[in-house]
């Protein structure tokens, strides 16, 4: 709690500022400037979104300079010195109020993200929105063509401002650090190495084993021709069946599947189809769909303020690949929606049944997209970014060397080598947009993903006898219950210790993976 | 050039501040400072054509919300005291250079839109934001449940609202002029009505004569069935034609008809399709086709200056009824743009030809929505509106009266009484979003589009060749060459007198309407 003694300490000196304001003037004050801050941000998601749905080409100069200034008047307005002070007086006033307390869970959580943005410029600020603006729209171009070349600039300076952003906001040991805490307040590099590293101890054997008997699970059923129109359809069924509102939301094309919030009522995803592959758009629904059922359960005492929404993007990404995995690549979700997907592709599965469908999308099999990757090999994607991450980050590979290093580095922990560089190096938006520290949140999701899910199943003792009947409601209440209701209040591991008793830990996931897949591959 | 005059006396005042900078130097202030408002006008227009188009339901209350507070923001940054000296200053530097000159020009009009910005409290902007966002979503789920009741308090508080405005703006005889004056500067309601005058006594007896041989024109094969996938085909073919460049803009679907610039280089139109009904989305692509090509054509040098985009709501509707009219319903357009429909339509268009379908869709024919009158009915439409805007301004009409006041008075002007309020008072988006004194635009624009077009057709000598061989390429060069370059530069008689010697004239507007329908019709 070292924020909340720095604020008490700071608030001694300001009180003087305030002293005639009772509590809820002071609130309201602070409210009404962090409904502005909130709404400037959920603005540039509007932009953002459509940046990568609509917009046609000629647009993206003109939207950079849009995104950036967004970006730089909604800093400029969080890191006015009177937010502090209100934020401080705040502190002060609720330091005897219960830690999970509305007002104090807001003077806290929005006091650590201020501290946070006080340390970047606002011009810095506007720089990087500009380039992220100006990055996507050359990665998508680049990746439709095929050519490294048309990224490669946009890359290196990404890399830079983020190395600048890593001194504004300082760190001990990595440059890494500092942009990790963004995502993932007070995790660092060495404690997301040591968690990998024990998940890698026991995935690599796992992953050895399933290679051996490939043959033990069909998947060619997933690459038949699927009408993209029907696919498009079945992915909305996906998405209402687990109670995602399409009048709080809609689903839309992008080349890349996202998810974003422009309020608690209003949170969108957007999906890609691939003809001949079934995952893509189905997993990319119900993944997106995770996301959204947590933004959509943010309770709306919390809208304009800065608490609400998902807290950490682990939490988040626990959401995204519980639906994903633990509920979408299980037996009984096949059981209750084999019958909607033979009926969308009557000429195509003719001899599936669920069990069949259970099996090939569960299938292992080391492949170059990490967004389409099973269950086993997803982490080992990610873990390939990290390491890249850190590399780039530590100039200690050229963004130039990055296409090779990549082919070399997937051979070496997936035994497979990309085609192109657009199934490579240049698969992902994320680089593009500045999202560096981004993506181990998407391991340690999926591995929280696994301990909440046990808990979840303890409490809902036939959860495998409801998802065989359709019935996911039983599951997001108690998502809602455990998770949703609280927003931002928790970091990740004080959600973890209130709901299973201790913080993160990689047992569950583990134990998990090899249950299912030594029963999946007949391995002993 | 009062506006000129005034500055230079209040320039005297203030010199001190900037008399130790060039220029240049205030210059790059100013538009650093007008790039920043610029943005957040771009990003609202976003926000509310997503809000038009896609938006789920949930996503009403918050996007209002952010709309008010980016209204809010662009008019406090707008009215900042340090740009209405840096523009005292740039109209004194540039006192002495041509009329047009682009620094004079942008000192000139952005200083018009300054003086009447700061007479407006930024509270009260974003009260109108937020109503307007509230309005629209509100209208829009009135119109589809044809639920009066739905949108008439939203009605009432946005008439409120715009009578405050008009106190702030100020007027001296009518309370219609504030409000008229920020659409076409200068105008006045008198000036409007005495126009409307003329031209209602030149059209009443043509209607007449037309009416009683209406049989002289078949227009049945535009109310069959068209499949919804061809007709926006073939919208989007008829775009293409007139040269609207799609990789600088697109079209989607939307309630209401509308064209909306995010930049000059993204510029995008909203459509609708009536399934049997050809004239709706085709006329509807033609016509806001013709706004897109007016905002793609202004000169980059004027992008977030303030200057860029198209002068006032007239001149910019004389580009959209001169696509839509003058040449999408001339008989040289559809010698070529005939073939195209038919094999778009082939069953249904066997018994057509060039000339027959000229004919349909030049047909006149009383009818209740606005967007889809014919050309000879259209102003009578206006002209009902600009009544019943003045008299629920001056409190002389009630809302909960509107509706059976627009039955009689569609009765009394076009002799048809609409079916329900869906397609009478509520058929329409504008005043749900505050737009009062803005429908009198559509007939000046009418009006000048007339003569625009009889000035073109003396410069490029065989138009009507050029469009019957697809050549539209040299009416967009005269047009870009006459008015795009310009942008805000010049008012609309400012533009009339550059282009055809004088000032806006209802001569060739009748000339035209005459000619053509005497033919048309046979009338003697």
């Amino acid at each position: 709690m070292n924020v909340r003694a720095d604020s008490t300490a700071a608030t001694l000196k300001i009180r003087r500022d305030v002293l005639s304001m009772t509590m809820s003037e002071s609130l309201d004050e602070l409210k009404t400037l962090l409904a502005q801050v909130d709404d400037l941000g959920k603005a540039a998601a509007v932009l953002s979104w459509d940046q990568q749905s609509y917009m046609p080409p000629g647009g993206a100069p003109a939207r950079a300079s849009q995104l950036a200034t967004l970006s730089r008047l909604s800093h400029e307005q969080f890191t006015d010195e009177r937010v502090g002070r209100l934020l401080d007086d705040l502190a002060y006033e609720t330091r005897d109020l219960p830690y999970d307390d509305d007002t104090a869970s807001l003077a806290r959580v929005v006091k650590r993200d201020y501290e946070k943005a006080i340390r970047l410029p606002s011009a810095f600020v506007a720089e990087l929105a500009e380039a992220s603006g100006l990055g996507t729209t050359a990665w998508a171009r680049a990746r439709s063509e095929n050519n490294w070349a048309g990224f490669q600039d946009h890359l290196k300076r990404m890399i830079e401002l983020k190395q600048r952003e890593a001194e504004y906001i300082g760190y001990q040991d990595r440059v890494y650090d500092a942009l990790l805490d963004s995502y993932e307040p007070d995790m660092k590099t060495s404690q997301v190495a040591e968690i990998f590293q024990g998940v890698r101890r026991e995935l690599v054997p796992l992953v050895r084993a399933i290679v051996e008997n490939a043959d033990r699970v069909d998947d060619a059923a997933l690459y038949r021709s699927y009408d993209p129109e029907g696919q498009w359809a079945l992915a909305q069924q996906a998405l209402s069946a687990i109670g995602y509102d399409f009048e709080r939301g809609r689903m839309d094309r992008a080349p890349h599947p996202f998810c974003t919030s422009f309020s608690n009522h209003d949170v969108r995803v957007t999906n890609r189809i691939l003809p001949n592959f079934f995952n893509s758009a189905f997993y990319g629904a119900l993944h997106e769909g995770g996301h959204a059922l947590y933004e959509l359960g943010s309770p709306d005492r919390f809208e304009r303020t800065g608490l609400g929404g998902g807290t950490s993007l682990s939490v988040h990404e626990s959401q995204s690949r519980m639906w994903e995995n633990l509920v979408g690549r299980s037996r009984p979700f096949w059981q209750y929606f084999f019958p909607k997907f033979r009926k969308a592709f009557r000429k195509n599965s003719a001899d599936m049944d669920a069990e069949k469908m259970y099996r090939a999308v569960s299938a292992v099999k080391p492949s170059f997209i990490r967004v389409e990757a099973d269950e086993v090999t997803y982490s080992l994607h990610v873990m390939l970014r990290f390491e890249a991450e850190n590399l780039m980050l530590e100039n200690k590979l050229n963004v130039s060397d990055l296409p090779s290093w990549w082919d070399e580095a997937m051979s070496s922990y997936l035994g497979v080598t990309p085609p192109d560089v657009a199934h490579g190096a240049l698969q992902d938006v994320h680089w593009s947009m500045g999202l560096y520290g981004y993506f181990p949140t998407y391991s340690l999701g999926t591995i929280l993903s696994a301990q909440l899910f046990e808990k979840a199943r303890e409490t809902l003792a036939d959860m495998d006898e409801q998802f065989a009947r359709g019935e996911f409601t039983p599951l997001r209440e108690w998502l809602t219950d455990n998770i949703y209701r609280h927003a931002r209040k928790f970091t990740l591991n004080e959600l973890a210790v209130r709901i299973t008793g201790e913080p993160l830990q990689t047992r569950s996931y583990i134990a998990y993976l090899k249950q299912k897949y030594t029963e999946l591959y007949g391995l002993t």
